[in-house]
């Protein structure tokens, strides 16, 4: 744990105008120094994407009549990637990408933009923390900023190990429902997902997905389970994504 | 392993009019029935992404005169999602994403559509395989192809663990140059990335991601290694990115 004010990059995917960033920021001011570099618009289930075939604009973010930082052309891996080797003078102690609107559990956790900031600042050496609430409507990030605020003090106590960083999902619920923490594993909830099949007004036909009602099975330790049950839950989550376990078995297929 | 033809599903992430998805499709003819399901235009880098905003279309697309699959306006997670979920009869028994121009090693597994097309196979529980090609000029696929298709042979046979994909990558090398197969894990070989900040006629200032030199470290088990190395690579994929070493440590943090 090095001294002095902990310096905090902070990015998320609904867009540096959403209010999950703002009430993060917020919380996150009283843990350090935050440089704010975020996607210019939404950028909701973009995956770990990076813009390589397009150039990428920066420019200035105010809110509340305040520079509040910068706006990028691209995705939250962009914006993490742009602010570490470009934008800020010195290396980040923290990387915090978030508050998503809405929960990255599960399968979610591949396809989040908020996830992949988070995921970059692992790559790039950095403690990261991808922090998401569990609602779509209605939203109240109070709790969950504040939650992410004292992991983050934790985070930068403790460390994390190299290539590892935390997902955080905090259930949408008043402070006194939350029934606690509880660390957990990426769930395997398989989900109940279409294709609404409709026809537009030039009578062309066009798909759009829909469903993802989830089918709850499997224990507490579940981040999907944790965070339906009303607790806090954390994924310890690295992206080295090899099978080790099926290197062996595989080695004897007459591959030659 | 079941009797009958292997019905397979094909898709790419440089578009259904890509060479490589043209010459893997001939490949894979000789192995079973192929379905191309594949995104109308190229989609490079978009992660594991699928659209969820936007409605999907799904147009027929022709090759050579012939009908050769459905052009669709999204990602290759949706192509895989849409053609499961909506437009084949019945479940392909293996699910084919490529060939991609460029590798898809270490690192960029992270970023990769075409990984990502395998991904979502491998989530709707079907044997699956990302194919890749070592070079981004002056491709020649049939290599790449042809090892494609004696691997969906092997898997289809031999089967793979429930949630487990084969990520391939080819050198480009002609075949009697080509060292031989390793079964691999995704490298850990740091990007030396960089981004050029330049002025636009306009004068105002954009960023463009360069770099990307490979500072080669770790032995021929890594994909990025082996494949430098001019051997085909195989690194078997999973997509649980629990970190499931970190969670007794993180049990014992004072969260509450």
């Amino acid at each position: 744990m090095k001294k002095g004010p902990i310096n905090i990059l902070l990015t998320n995917d609904d867009g540096i105008y959403a209010e999950g960033i703002y009430v993060l920021y917020e919380a996150l001011k009283k843990v350090g120094n935050v440089t704010v570099v975020a996607p210019a618009t939404e950028q909701s289930a973009v995956g770990h994407a990076i813009t390589m075939s397009d150039p990428l604009r920066v420019k200035e973010a105010r809110r509340r009549r305040q520079r509040f930082g910068y706006a990028v052309s691209g995705t939250p891996a962009d914006c993490v990637k742009i602010a570490i080797r470009s934008l800020l003078r010195k290396k980040p102690d923290l990387v915090v990408s978030g508050i998503n609107l809405g929960p990255n559990t599960g399968f979610s956790v591949l396809y989040s933009g908020t996830v992949s900031g988070a995921t970059e600042g692992a790559i790039l050496g950095i403690p990261s923390i991808a922090v998401s609430l569990g609602t779509f409507v209605d939203p109240d990030y109070r709790n969950a900023a504040n939650f992410a605020a004292k992991l983050a003090r934790l985070v930068h106590k403790n460390g994390l190990p190299k290539g590892t960083f935390l997902n955080l999902n905090v259930p949408a619920l008043p402070a006194s429902k939350i029934k606690g923490v509880r660390i957990t594993t990426q769930g395997k909830t398989p989900i109940i997902e279409r294709f609404d099949k409709r026809v537009d007004p030039r009578k062309r036909t066009y798909y759009w997905l829909t469903g993802e009602v989830m089918n709850l099975r499997g224990g507490i330790e579940s981040d999907i389970v944790a965070l339906k049950n009303g607790y806090i839950s954390i994924t310890p989550v690295q992206y080295d994504l090899t099978d080790h376990s099926f290197i062996d078995t595989l080695k004897g297929w007459r591959l030659r």
